[in-house]
């Protein structure tokens, strides 16, 4: 028996995570699957942001970097992403962009093995890994004469046995195709095998259940402003594993990581844990806004925090997979994204011999929001990407977006001209 | 004749940038000066961030990356920053924070150096530098085996003769004493001995006039919070002469720098000219709030822009200057900050035997807003710092900064247990 909207409108009606979507203001006739890239407004930034534009700033102007915690503020926000990510308090900071953190953490990461392994001089990562991962690990070992080796998922065991790999560094998400790693045992494999591992949790943290301790992680960076609705451009974060905080200087050792830093002393001495992974002062009007974003994930946590979530989640994407398949059948569609849970982040990939980007421009049109993202010509396949962000989205949504994928394809709207010019989205 | 609050008073009635100070909302009764550490806030910036939040974010959602101009913005206050700095369009980023920013270029000049001097691989600059361009220097020698020299100013001339001397790293307005290079001059002279030159404008983008291109200066950062106003932590800047902007990778070679972001292409390949000097993701709220800020200086512009501002500047601290001397006289304040105008920035410092912080805070509590940076033991004394920004402050505010202070050291109040506690602030 297929499932119709009724179903979609029961499966509300049971969903104790529905009322979060109140934490959100999206437009009347939106669909909005594209969280995995901008995460939506929360309703409580525009009042918060405002108050720390008119009040913090424009009236209590230099005082509040003491009065209204603005120094603390990269700490206590990287406090509360700890707790999506399975991280201790003080392990975590919110600061700089994840291109950035990376930087540190992998020059971190290098130094590091260097001094334990110093026969160990190549980094391993994934091809299709977000693309600014690779050019930082390309630039960091071109600078120190590393060498830089990509791989396909279904090569990373044998990567490991390579007696020169220094750094595993992956994302858990894999942003294209939304395939998950098993962050834990990828961890254990590579520990095993002598190498230290960075993981970039841009399309888990708020997405996924993470759990950096468990997983005995050695570095972690992360985006502000995919799944924890942080506003665009919002500052990213940084956790380090307490066994490596103070074992090296990061190399953008900025004041913001010094010991004491308003001793203004011409020597740097960096602070202890986390804190050295600051470096220079951070946007403060963007991280309050952040703050309002990982404040909707946190409030999940009475209905049993990112377990539910995920829970959620999984069920969003089992149903448009389910929908997809059962009402745009015969349309060309490929499933991209795994179809087994484990491996499967929050989002849902979709391939076509043609027209992805067309049709994505045309479930835009209307009110559908998903993105493409083009193929490399290398066995990655333009794809259509459709993030699913449980805090936000509900069953009908899901049934509306694949209502308006079969217009789209079974009336031929997607060829229409308008829909066809290409234009870079991130 | 001394002067009096009429004199002040007609000051303000003939002062052709008087206006300018509407653009800010600055509370009856408060002297702000401390716009050195954090500008005032322009009042189209709740109005603009407000729009930003709700409608680009909120409504238009990941659209607004491209109907919004988002993935612009740092390149389009760049330009707009450009004109206060003397730097030709498409040669300044609006990005980042300054610390990271320094570690770019201080990088880049590295590897321009090395390769056409490889026997230079000293960095100099001042040891009263402001700290974090002293950690990064300093981390980044460590990495590379190179050395930071650190010399008082009227030792500069002789740095350059070292014939190991391979960058000269100056802030351009020392932030301590307000002391103000000859840009010029000093760039000239390292040229001749085979240095490039790194400037930090922390404390003259919007405050004094600067150009760069006449300077044929090799590189600059600077501040988006101080005289730019550009709100808390606002993104930084960078501007890199166009002879070196093409001729390395700078090290944080993220996606924002690559030629073609959108291609998603696993190899990095550098953007031409200054884009390259972008690595991630920025925060556009903040970004957005600069914009805002940097309104308000190139609003000088019809006035006759950064030299009528200057001008204003000379007689705000010339005038704050005589009535210390008249007003304040044998209260044991001696002035730091060049009297000469061509060595003075925005700023007038004052130390005093004892008591400089407290009295920073007897101040502050009568809304009189400086700051206090404590001394070093090794011949910089604890300052009381005032910085005078010419859009907002008018000769009566000076006029009754003056008047408090010369209460608060006559009184002894400044002696109130309150007023000694020592707390950081920036």
């Amino acid at each position: 028996m297929t499932t119709t909207l009724q179903d979609c409108r029961a499966l509300d009606a049971q969903d104790p995570l529905h009322a979060l979507r109140e934490l959100f203001d999206i437009s009347e006739g939106t669909v909005y699957l594209d969280g995995n890239s901008l995460g939506a407004m929360p309703r409580s930034a525009p009042a918060r942001v405002a108050e720390v534009v008119t009040q913090e700033w424009g009236r209590d102007l230099i005082r509040s970097w003491n009065s209204a915690g603005w120094f603390e503020l990269p700490r206590k926000v990287g406090d509360q992403i700890a707790r999506l990510i399975g991280a201790a308090p003080g392990t975590t900071i919110a600061t700089d962009s994840t291109s950035v953190n990376l930087f540190k953490v992998l020059s971190a990461a290098l130094r590091i093995s260097a001094q334990r392994s110093p026969g160990r001089w190549r980094i391993v990562s994934e091809r299709s890994n977000f693309p600014t991962d690779l050019y930082i690990a390309e630039a960091l070992c071109k600078d120190k004469g590393w060498e830089l080796v990509l791989v396909e998922p279904h090569e990373i065991a044998d990567a490991l046995k390579d007696e020169k790999l220094a750094i595993l560094m992956l994302t858990h998400v894999n942003y294209r195709t939304g395939a998950m790693h098993d962050m834990a045992a990828v961890t254990k494999a590579a520990h095993d095998a002598g190498a230290l591992v960075v993981w970039d949790l841009a399309h888990s943290a708020g997405a996924v259940p993470v759990n950096l301790t468990a997983a005995d992680a050695d570095f972690a960076v992360g985006c502000g402003y995919k799944y924890l609705n942080g506003g665009p451009g919002a500052p990213a974060f940084v956790w380090v594993n307490p066994r490596h905080a103070d074992s090296c200087w990061q190399p953008l050792a900025g004041w913001w990581g010094h010991d004491k830093p308003f001793a203004f002393t011409p020597d740097y001495q960096p602070a202890a844990g986390i804190v050295r992974y600051q470096c220079g002062t951070q946007p403060m009007i963007s991280l309050a806004a952040l703050e309002c974003g990982v404040a909707t994930v946190l409030a999940a946590e009475p209905f049993g925090g990112m377990a539910a979530l995920r829970r959620k989640s999984l069920a969003l994407t089992d149903l448009f997979i389910q929908l997809v398949e059962e009402r745009c059948a015969g349309q060309g569609l490929a499933l991209v994204t795994p179809r087994d849970h484990a491996q499967r982040g929050s989002q849902v990939c979709l391939s076509r011999g043609q027209g992805a980007y067309a049709i994505v421009q045309a479930l835009i049109a209307r009110g559908v929001i998903g993105d493409f993202r083009a193929g490399d010509g290398a066995g990655h396949p333009d794809i259509l990407r459709f993030g699913f962000t449980p805090l936000y989205l509900g069953f009908e949504d899901v049934w509306n977006a694949v209502e308006h994928l079969r217009q789209v394809l079974e009336s031929g709207e997607w060829q229409r001209p308008e829909f066809n010019r290409q234009h870079a989205v991130t």
